[in-house]
Formats: structure tokens, C-alpha cells, sequence
């Protein structure tokens, strides 16, 4: 037995190993940051504005009855890791028509976005690699870089500028540029002509986290980096998720076709994760389907933020202009908001509320998607009940 | 403009940027390590078993209804990250019920077990932590030491008496012990009372990853950690995940209340990621609900993976001692054990190939895994075509 270097009455007991989570708790608690897990009914009466449906497909008939076929036919999961047994034919059919759709060569898909974004940090990199990072980035990419054996430099926010001199100046052999192409606090989309020229002009591969993008940007939601004339071109890679605009779970890898063969072969969060699940690979399908046969689904979530944004701005509140489909509005702090989200729900509407530190700039505010299947009638709804919250006094 | 520090000749053009893997893909191909998806159609006429379906239930109608019913009920996705519109009245039902039978406090649900288990390392450990974590453990769990801040020290496996003298002599004001409770590759379980002993004499931690275990051991296949005497103990935390036994998608953590409200609040693959989709907490929650109804269903999963042991030992293989519902046999090398598995598909048969470097103690095999719904017949007929190979000679 070995002696222990800590004296015997400072060993915890059972009962008191995870104590410190109580004290950190009291600690969320006063600074007013207690999170607390809210259960939906099926039947919902308020109007939904805090989802990522983007274009309102996730009770859509083609979507669902996609969803139910692929479980009926396929099972309940896809039974294995994608390189065992996880792949089905019916995956396949989804990577070829989500890279032809996008405008790439080859796509790979995952069980969530997160594990994508995981997945290209991880591979496309090494220790002789710069990662030039936005530094409002999404939470998956941030834990990939970190995840990745690589340096990291976290650009200021939207700046290509900086990107460039931090390429230029760097020592690496390879260089990775990655960014959101649509912020999600803010719906604001990133410089990504900008971010693809000082890239080209070093050498550096851009990796492109298009999650808010697909389905709303780009000819008939065909993405931002195709609205940027990025798709498909031998450097760019991207990632979307199927949980947005496509009304279902998962995520994928889109760029050149070695670049998906890479990951196929060495990606530790595809290699050693369970194929997502038939029901998912099935309701993406059917969402993406309906997109390519009525392109204009896209355009109306776009028309639907625009609509938002100046009404909310004609009636004095500081709403964001929107890129994509979401609309921010500043509130006076983190009780503001609170509040008001509150408020809302109260009276019949469900917005997203953001505040430290969940939101990198420190501006509390509220978040509404501007679906696509919004009616005029629910958008007035919409603007008449956040109008009437306290004017914004900062 | 900045000046590029490195002369102009060297910049890559954007068609070369990714050269560099198909150098990787040449030195893989050289090792003989290249990986290949395979697409599996619906009506397979092989005897599959290199999938995770430990119970057989992928198809089962419970399951299959449920998830069926869940989508048609509650669309093709949740619509959000968990904390805002991605929980519904299924994931908390689901949730309960997880924990009630695997015999802890509280369960929250994750996308993937990847995720769950990423989540568990990084949120219950910080800088002042020591992490001992089995040498054999799962990807994710690695990733899981990798994103977290803290020291890790990697235990040879299975070694009770290693992980307490790391314990007794750290430096680190928390220590957290982390294993596999059943490792994938050869089906063995981990010494859970050893591993807790040495915990509890050092006030440490005890997460247990019963990815392989919950469905299959423990009464009514309740998980390793009941079958150890430490589900529901205030030290000890399980993740387990709901694409095997479950046959459907996604993981779970499981532990105290407090540490479940604490990955709530903080862990960021939990916070970060959408929901998992409503058709696999439906089709989970079929599974969980016809186990607790017919809970020999694990005790058959042990049996078949005796039988066959058994007669693959009988038969003059080397085979593995089944702890769970997995069993492996030796190759006499790599090479080999591509052969045996691509003439065993021939003959009607899927199996798992693992060799180097998925194995971590080198040795190339194939692994079976033992479903329960498999009859004597089909036993009988894995036996005749695994035995048919060549002899192992080493």
C-alpha cells in the first residue's frame, strides 16, 4: 500500500468529493448566472422565436414523414461507427446531395456540428500549423483549436487585416484561417472575401462554419461560401449543421474530395463516434430536397429579418441589421434582458436571450429568428410585443 | 500591406494548400492503414456482427414506433441547444427515466456519448486536478483529458494499484480516476472495486464510461456501475450511451444531482450543442422501457457471448474471456486480420477488424459482438465460418 503524501483528515470523503460544485454554484448564483433547463410541451401556444428552425421545416410533413420512413427502413440507429457499420446507403445519398447542393466536391457528415467543427480543426492541422481564429467564434471551434496540437492566434473580430499580418508574420509551415460566415448573437455576417484574399495571399487553407448560413444565404440557401464564390474552390473548406435550416441532428464536413478522405481516415470524432441516426440522415434529406424544389424559402427567411429589423428600429428599439435570419435587439443589462425575455414569453413569445458570458462584446440583448414561415401577422405580432418592453437606456 | 516574412515563391497557390494530404494519404496507404467507408444497403443478407446492437433492438418495433411516433409528435429536430429550445417533455421523461434505472440521482442527455463524456472531463476538473485515466480508454475520454485544463497521467490498464500511487502521490487539490467499465476491443471489464478503493482512499473522483456495460451487465443490464455496488454513490459519475444497447443515438451522463445541475450550467458540449433530435430520445426511451419489461434480455446478451467464447475456444481459436456482449479472437497479424474479416463477409458473416493503432496493445483481432436477439443456429453458423480460417500462428 502506498503511504499518502496528503495527511489522513485532509482526505475527502464520498459524501464530500463534489462539495465544490455547490460553492460554484452559489457562486453562478450570485453573479446572476444560474441556468435552468426548460421542459416544452409538444403543443407550445407561444410564438417561437428563440429556436434555429430558420426556414420552419422541423414539423413539416417532408421532413417528418422522411424522418419516420428512414427509421421504419433502417432502425432506430445506425447501429455503429461509421467506418464499422454506421454508414448506410442512405448516408451516402445525403453526403452526395449535400456537396452538390453546397457546391463542393464531397461532404461527410456527423452526429452534430460540434463534432464536425471538432473533426476539421483537428485533421486539417498539425503542431507546424498557425490557426488564425475570430475571436467571436463559435464555442466548437474554440474547443477545436484547442483540441488541435497547433498554435492558435485569436484575431480581433471581422478583421482580415489583422488576419493577414498575423499570417504574415507567422513561423508555421501551414496556416489556417477560421471563421463563422454568420455570428450567431448577432446574425452579422463575416468579411469573407476579405478573410479569403489575405488567406490566398499566404498560403493558408479557410475553414468556413457556415451553421447559420446554409439554407438562408447563397442562391436558394446554397450557403454562404457560395454566396461568396468559395464554394468548392480547392482551399475552403466548410461546415453546416442539419439541425438549423434542415429541421433535424448532425452536422457535416463540405470541401475538396481529399479533404473529406483525410477525415474519413483520421478524425478521431467521426472515426470513434457512433453513424448518426437514420430518423436524422432521413429528415435532412427530406428538408434539403424541399429546399432545392422551392428555392425561395431562402429568400423569405432573409425578407422575414429585414422586415424585423426595421420595425423594431421604426419603433425605437436597436435592433441589428440582419446578414441572415437573425435579428438582435440591445438590451440595458443582463437583468434587462432577462426580463424582458420574461416579459415576452408572458406574452406569448419565445426570444433568445444572450448575456455575459455568453456573448464575447459583453452587450446583453434579446435573439429572434426570423423564420422563414413567419406569416406578416405574427411578425406585427412579434414587433408589438417587444415594442412594448422599457425603452433600451444604457 | 504587411510583407510576407516568407519569400514570395513559397507562398502556396490555393490548389496546393492540401497537397499535403495526399502525402498522408500515400504514407497510409505504404502502412497499409487506409480506411474505407462502406455503405450498407437496408435488406443486408449477412449475419452482422460487428455492429454495437448488444440487445438486438435496432429494429424492434418498440423502438422503431417510438421513434416514429417522437417525430411525428415533436418534428425532426429540437430545434436548439438544450438551454433554450432543444428540451422537451421527452428529454426530461427520458432523462428520469435513465436515471431511475440505472440507479442514479439525475441523467442528462447529450447528442452522443462522445459529447457526454467531453463534457463529464471537462467540467468536473479544472487546473487544480489530477486526471488518472486507463491507458486503454476510449477516444473520446482522451479528447475529454485533452480539452480539460488539467495534469493528466495515463495508468497502465487495469491496474488498481498504479492509479492509487498516482492518487496518494499528486500534487493537485482534486483528482478525478476515469476508465472504461467494459473496453470495446476485447469485451474485458475494468476492476470498478479496485478502481473505487483507491478513489475513495484519496478522496478522488470516479467517472466510469459504461458505453459497453449499461444494457448488458448489471441486473436487467442496469450497467456496470450497479453491478458494482456504486450506481447512486456521491462520488461516482457514468456516462453510457444510447446508440448500443438502445439502439438508437446519442449519451447520457449519470451521476448526483448536483454534478448533473453543474454540466448543465457549465459544460460546453452541452451548452453549445442542439438537442439531440426528438426521434432518438423516442426511440431510447422504447428500448429503456421494454428492458425494464423484459430484463433477461441482458442476461441472454451474456450468454450468447459465453456460447460463442466458448466454441470459438472449442474450435481451437483464441477468443476472449466475455465480460460483456463482446468477443474478440487474435489474428496472427494485421494482414490476416484483413483477410480473415474480408473472407468471413464472403461467407456471410460481419465482423470488426481491429489492428494497429486502433488496438493500444498492438495485437490485430476480430470482434464479434454477441447480440442478444441471436439464435442457436445463428451461433452455430458464426462459429463454422470464423473457425474455417487459417489456423493462428504467431
Amino acid at each position: 500500500m502506498v503511504t499518502s503524501s496528503v495527511p489522513e483528515q485532509q482526505v475527502l470523503t464520498p459524501a464530500a468529493v463534489f462539495d465544490w460544485l455547490d460553492e460554484a454554484a452559489e457562486l453562478r448564483a450570485r453573479a446572476g448566472l444560474t441556468r435552468t433547463l426548460r421542459s416544452r410541451p409538444a403543443e407550445d401556444p407561444v410564438l417561437d422565436l428563440a429556436n434555429n428552425d430558420y426556414l420552419g421545416l422541423v414539423h413539416h410533413p417532408a421532413v417528418t414523414r422522411a424522418a419516420a420512413d428512414a427509421v421504419m427502413r433502417w432502425g432506430g440507429g445506425s447501429t455503429g461507427s461509421r467506418l464499422v457499420t454506421g454508414t448506410t446507403e442512405l448516408h451516402t445519398e445525403l453526403e452526395r446531395e449535400l456537396a452538390e447542393f453546397c457546391g463542393f466536391e464531397a461532404a461527410l457528415v456527423f452526429s452534430s456540428g460540434y463534432a464536425a467543427n471538432l473533426a476539421a480543426l483537428t485533421a486539417l492541422t498539425d503542431p507546424d500549423t498557425l490557426i488564425v481564429s475570430d475571436a467571436y467564434n463559435h464555442a466548437s471551434l474554440i474547443d477545436g483549436c484547442r483540441l488541435s496540437r497547433s498554435d492558435v492566434h485569436r484575431a480581433p473580430h471581422s478583421d482580415p487585416a489583422a488576419v493577414a499580418e498575423a499570417l504574415a508574420t507567422r513561423t508555421h509551415r501551414r496556416a489556417l484561417v477560421v471563421s463563422d460566415t454568420v455570428f450567431s448573437v448577432d446574425g452579422n455576417a463575416a468579411p469573407l472575401a476579405g478573410l479569403a484574399s489575405a488567406a490566398r495571399a499566404h498560403g493558408a487553407a479557410l475553414l468556413l462554419d457556415d451553421a447559420h448560413g446554409f439554407g438562408v444565404l447563397g442562391p436558394g440557401g446554397t450557403g454562404a461560401p457560395a454566396a461568396a464564390g468559395l464554394s468548392g474552390q480547392p482551399d475552403v473548406v466548410a461546415t453546416v449543421t442539419l439541425s438549423k435550416s434542415l429541421g433535424s441532428q448532425g452536422g457535416a464536413v463540405l470541401g475538396p474530395r481529399r479533404v473529406i478522405r483525410h477525415l474519413t481516415e483520421t478524425a478521431r470524432t467521426f472515426i470513434f463516434d457512433t453513424g448518426l441516426a437514420p430518423a436524422a440522415v432521413g429528415a435532412a434529406l427530406g428538408a434539403l430536397r424541399l429546399l432545392r424544389a422551392e428555392p425561395q424559402r431562402a429568400d423569405r427567411a432573409r425578407e422575414v429579418a429585414r422586415t424585423l429589423a426595421d420595425r423594431l428600429t421604426a419603433a425605437g428599439l436597436r435592433a441589428s441589421t440582419p446578414d441572415a435570419a437573425v435579428v438582435s435587439v440591445r438590451a440595458p443589462g443582463p437583468e434587462a434582458a432577462v426580463q424582458w425575455a420574461a416579459d415576452c414569453r408572458t406574452a406569448g413569445l419565445a426570444v433568445g436571450c444572450f448575456r455575459p458570458p455568453s456573448v464575447p462584446d459583453g452587450i446583453s440583448r434579446l435573439r429572434l429568428t426570423a423564420r422563414g414561415d413567419l406569416t406578416d401577422d405574427q411578425i406585427s405580432q412579434a414587433v408589438e410585443i417587444v415594442r412594448a418592453m422599457e425603452p433600451v437606456e444604457e
